[in-house]
């Protein structure tokens, strides 16, 4: 992807004319804000180690050009593309390798303890908490590990509903693959377009039907990992008493203890029926109480969301609807339930859980604002391009607690956001992943972009981070930990926590090449 | 409990006649043991250890007597109770120490370091790996640490349906705490009757219900472990992004890492119906092929057990049914399904069950098989002592796998078991928890003992943990590692994690006095 943008430039769109005079009404008159050029420092990165590199992987697959090093710098989070926009690339890896096969990944990770290069494993590139920009000063250079070749589909088993995928593998690839033997992952984040499952794995991803299908995390079986010291090869049968679940200790492990070379994931059929419809309620309360209310009824749905006042009335995964025209607007709340698997148990799904919605006092809306969720599901980030076009800045930010702390962590971030932002600011946010003890608030804010609008969304972060710490909520529910949430990793697992970490990283990544800076506090 | 027997020797019954002279007929002549009187070594603990645990727990929970060493040594295997009758109790800890509170388990493990004693974690004492059976030499002595204080109910969340739960609670009196508030943990092991809450969180444990509510690990939100090094909590919100998920790594680590001090897990409404039922297929492949078809179907059901060929005829878990006039016997094999919940969705779900299952070719045979399983389910120790009183070996062993396996899986582990035992064998095996891509295997032999019947056992034992590691399943499904499946750890996790296992261990424990032996390689 490019660095100042998220996707595809062809599916890229300005604003419509009516949401852009929204936009101005409520912002002010936009102030595009001109991209500088930028330049890359000359690659810092020793002759001995490239030229291990390509012993290990080859010569073309050791690549030293701008533009190359360019799209593999930092993640996709807002700072990430203002400081891009500024002409800051500062972050730039001094090379791309690109390894084949497991075998090559050790390889490049031997070479890189003996020259003490560090190595940042690069998936999709959709980080959005700083996992890309690791730490260089100490090192001989900072190497992007690239695993885009890493992209087989190696393994189906029909019986067990398994498949073994590399970590190279975007996400729309292996669904596709898949798709040939009937199945699915059902793994759909945000970033599906381009997130790869070796991010889903590292980062403990989370996707939009994780009520249906499950975390990320809850559906990988089997796990390969090269670390520096070895080969971890862990999944002997789907759950086990063989000690601690050291898969959930690789799951989330953002790069830090081993490169992932192959995942074991849980498949299901495609499903023949999907059907999401939308419910309208008085207020995020109710609303929330709802959707408790469903995740511990043992009815199953496929997906649950909820928006809040604020980002039923402003929807702002779908442009059309932000000038009012389109479907999904709405008073008070709107839900999002949706259903899919064979068409009998979808339909006894569904009347179960409309029987429940109804008695709650929900109002049915009908499929449209369903249809528009889908149809607008993966747009986010395009739309945050063109708002940053205009001035506005938008960037996102979730956690996750139990039930009973919903409320208080709801009120806080959001007061703490709404503080901070120092300008006019909407703060949206939506409960998007359900469980029968808790459940994922995710804030959207956006705002009139002061004179350092990074500087404005850190503080403005900062101040959110404090409040969700001092809730006692989770720093991240599923974008993980990377640089930018690494202040906080001790209030959410404390002193002995890290001193886990380190000393985990420390058998497995002795050299510390392995994203410095990264996770382990 | 009694060192030589399960439970209350008040639920304890004799064979009924008919059950004997079939137990004769197969086996041969009863051969009763007689049990040798056990002497206790005198405790040989450092004296400034105990003035120093007076000092954390008070004079009356700190115990040398006999009596009460004697109750804390090893756990209920087979071959602990045969050790036992044997008059060998060489396991037995020095002292009984009773803290009160988690700082008061600090305090003892501070002494213990202090003096380097050996410590091992005590909950109800039904372990069956060995996990009691720490290494002493090295240490100036070794301490039962038993948790039985430890059993509040600290808090219900109703909202969150979450429960806080100290480790010295068993399962019992937890269930009956919660029924108060109309709540269940719904973790029924056979050991349900002794075990306890801690035990359950450090072994990973896997209910009867496992189907329906899940596996403990799977229940478990929030923990508190004292470490020699210091505290660790843990927990949140339900799931997260914030890391590897070190919730994950305390489940299972038998007390090795720290001592589990509170356990906040997922809890349920008390279901308004349960119903269990039977269902007959001609052959456990087609049996297991049913299973596995409900489990990968989306349908719920709370119980979901299948017996082989063998078990079916033979039906262990209900002495009535040994000759033959029991209900539960039965022609091919017999599986039970059960359905827990308000009384819609029960009826919702066990339709659904029954029109796959008669799809499939499987044969309703009531809810007769279903109660009986019902009444026996935490009988099979009992029945043990009585056939061990016959002179009859009985022991079991467990495993899981993905379903692709399972066939050869079986096969292997019956034969080795059939094979090894060198006397008159019947070999029993069920499913009885499944997972979408596996399910585990619980072997039960019954086999005429010989004259060194734990090496008989052992013997045969290390033959199945063998044929276990060279089918790439695991060594464990629900009974943990302790001492005796440790050897084949390291080809379950491989070197590179036992080496992450050993440097947890060092970095929370370096002394190493929490139950050295036990777990890590």
């Amino acid at each position: 992807m490019h660095p100042l943008r998220w996707g595809d430039p062809a599916a890229a769109s300005p604003l419509p004319e009516g949401a852009r005079a929204l936009v101005e009404a409520v912002f002010g008159p936009a102030e595009p804000h001109a991209e500088r050029p930028s330049a890359l420092a000359a690659p810092s990165v020793p002759d001995e180690f490239v030229q291990a590199a390509h012993a290990a992987v080859g010569h073309d697959h050791v690549l030293l050009d701008d533009d190359t090093r360019r799209l593999r710098t930092r993640g996709k989070s807002t700072p990430d593309l203002l400081r891009a926009r500024a002409g800051d690339l500062a972050d730039a890896p001094d090379a791309v390798v690109r390894p084949g096969t497991h075998d090559e990944v050790v390889a490049v990770l031997e070479a890189a303890v003996e020259h003490h290069v560090a190595v940042v494993p690069f998936g999709g590139g959709t980080c959005v908490t700083g996992g890309l920009a690791a730490r260089r000063d100490g090192y001989s250079g900072l190497v992007s590990l690239d695993l885009a070749r890493l992209d087989r589909l190696v393994e189906v088993d029909p019986v067990s509903m398994t498949a073994t995928l590399e970590p190279g593998l975007r996400a729309p690839e292996a669904e596709e693959l898949l798709a040939g033997h009937g199945l699915t992952i059902g793994h759909f984040p945000q970033s599906f377009e381009y997130a790869s499952i070796g991010g889903f794995a590292a980062t403990r991803s989370s996707g939009q039907a994780s009520a249906g299908y499950g975390r990320f995390d809850a559906m990988v079986v089997a796990v390969t990992v090269a670390t520096p010291t070895g080969t971890l090869q862990l999944g002997t049968s789907p759950a086990n008493a063989a000690g601690p679940d050291l898969r959930q200790l690789v799951l989330g492990s953002e790069g830090a203890f081993g490169v992932i070379t192959s995942v074991t994931v849980r498949v299901r059929k495609v499903p023949e029926v999907k059907v999401y419809e939308g419910w309208r309620w008085p207020s995020f309360a109710e609303g929330t109480a709802a959707v408790r209310a469903v995740a511990q009824s043992g009815l199953q749905t496929t997906v649950l969301r909820l928006s809040d006042e604020t980002e039923s009335a402003v929807n702002l995964a779908d442009p059309d609807a932000i000038n009012g025209s389109g479907g999904s607007s709405t008073d008070g709340c709107l839900m999002v339930v949706g259903f899919e698997g064979d068409s009998d148990l979808v339909a006894e799904r569904r009347a179960a859980v409309t029987r429940l919605l109804t008695d709650l006092g929900g109002e049915a809306v009908g499929e449209d604002p369903g249809r528009a969720w889908e149809h607008g599901r993966f747009r986010a980030p395009y739309l945050r391009d063109s708002l940053l076009d205009l001035g506005v800045l938008v960037e996102t930010l979730e956690t996750a607690t139990f039930w009973s702390g919903v409320e208080n962590l709801y009120a806080a971030v959001k007061g703490a956001l709404e503080t901070h932002l120092d300008q006019p600011a909407l703060v949206l946010c939506h409960v998007s992943h359900v469980y029968e003890t808790g459940c994922s608030l995710y804030f959207t804010v956006a705002a009139k972009q002061s004179a350092d609008p990074v500087e404005q969304w850190w503080r403005a972060k900062r101040a959110a981070m404090d409040a969700i710490a001092a809730q006692g909520a989770t720093i991240s529910h599923h974008h993980a930990v990377g640089t930018d949430h690494r202040p906080w990793l001790e209030a959410e697992i404390g002193t002995v926590g890290v001193r886990i970490l380190r000393a985990v990283k420390a058998e497995l990544d002795p050299a510390g090449v392995l994203n410095p800076g990264v996770l382990v506090p």
